[in-house]
């Protein structure tokens, strides 16, 4: 999407230790105007499947998540939780990983009144780098017997390995921005 | 809002201690549909206030936030962020809360980057109890120098402190729903 690379090449930040700052559009400040057009590409590229349910994780998730949902007609979205609250229901589905970000292993959560053997799943998420979240995400969908149609990212960094293990599992993947390489004040994108 | 007094009768759940569910369509599965009109009726009440910032708190802060930033022609939102991450620049406003759901004390924190002096702000949250949320935001805008031209809350429980303390402080709160007294199984709501 090349809307996209030329916002990530404006406004994105490389910082040392791999660190790709978007907080200016994507997971801090929110450009709502351009998730709505994320939302409508994310449709676009997983039309036709049938998909009736958005799944994310919060909080980075959880917008385009919903512009994605508006674009496919106002379906459901349903956002894991990082947290068990005291208002969490023990009825839950729950998949553990560990983010390279903050150094620590935590569970996701979703209730099973949220996710069910008919749905038919579109996983949205920020980024893709070693495939935590989105294997997570996968987990909480087989243990609902929910089918998985793919799953949409909005950068994706393909010099780790997250693509290739959620690939190896069977499952498509599509990325609006995929980065081939990154260092302090440097980010190329792959040329498709 | 009848609308969501009626889907609050329906599909919410007066737990113990105060709690109640709405998970199903507000704050882990996200009815997009219905968000939508959640974001129509703030910027209805908000309208003519030269609005150019929605502000809220992740994590169930964020759908609604950006359905109202959407009804305000795609203005940015902002959501403070919880926890100090990784990423995060140490160039931010700081405000303390406490959480009575989850009994702990914690930060929220904006990037300086993300709210000026010229900034014209709309606060959006899910509930209003203690107003403890509210008070952080305003704190952060306070910050900033920004403006606050109120706080948009989707469900307000009348019988706690919260509404009392931000009008104090001089600030509009609109509340889409209210709830005048609630037990377990029971939810009533003010006859305006």
């Amino acid at each position: 999407m090349k809307l996209l690379e030329e916002k990530i090449k404006k406004e994105g930040k490389a910082l040392p230790n791999d660190i790709l700052k978007v907080d200016s559009f994507l997971n801090h400040q929110i450009d709502v105007a351009f998730l709505n057009e994320i939302g409508k590409e994310f449709q676009r590229l997983f039309a036709n499947e049938g998909v009736n349910k958005v799944l994310t994780v919060e909080a980075s998730g959880i917008a385009m998540a919903v512009t994605t949902a508006q674009a496919f007609g106002n379906i459901p979205v349903v956002f894991a939780k990082k947290v068990a609250a005291a208002n969490m229901s023990k009825d839950v589905y729950c998949a553990a990983l560990h983010s390279y970000t903050r150094q620590r292993d935590y569970n996701i959560t979703v209730s099973k009144e949220y996710l069910h053997e008919d749905d038919v799943v579109l996983i949205i998420d920020d980024f893709l780098a070693n495939g935590e979240a989105l294997n997570a995400l996968i987990s909480l969908c087989k243990q609902a017997g929910a089918k998985v149609v793919g799953c949409g990212i909005v950068i994706e960094k393909t010099y780790q390995p997250g693509l290739e293990r959620i690939r190896e599992m069977g499952y498509r993947v599509e990325s609006l921005a995929r980065i081939k390489h990154m260092d302090e004040g440097v980010i190329e994108f792959v040329e498709e």
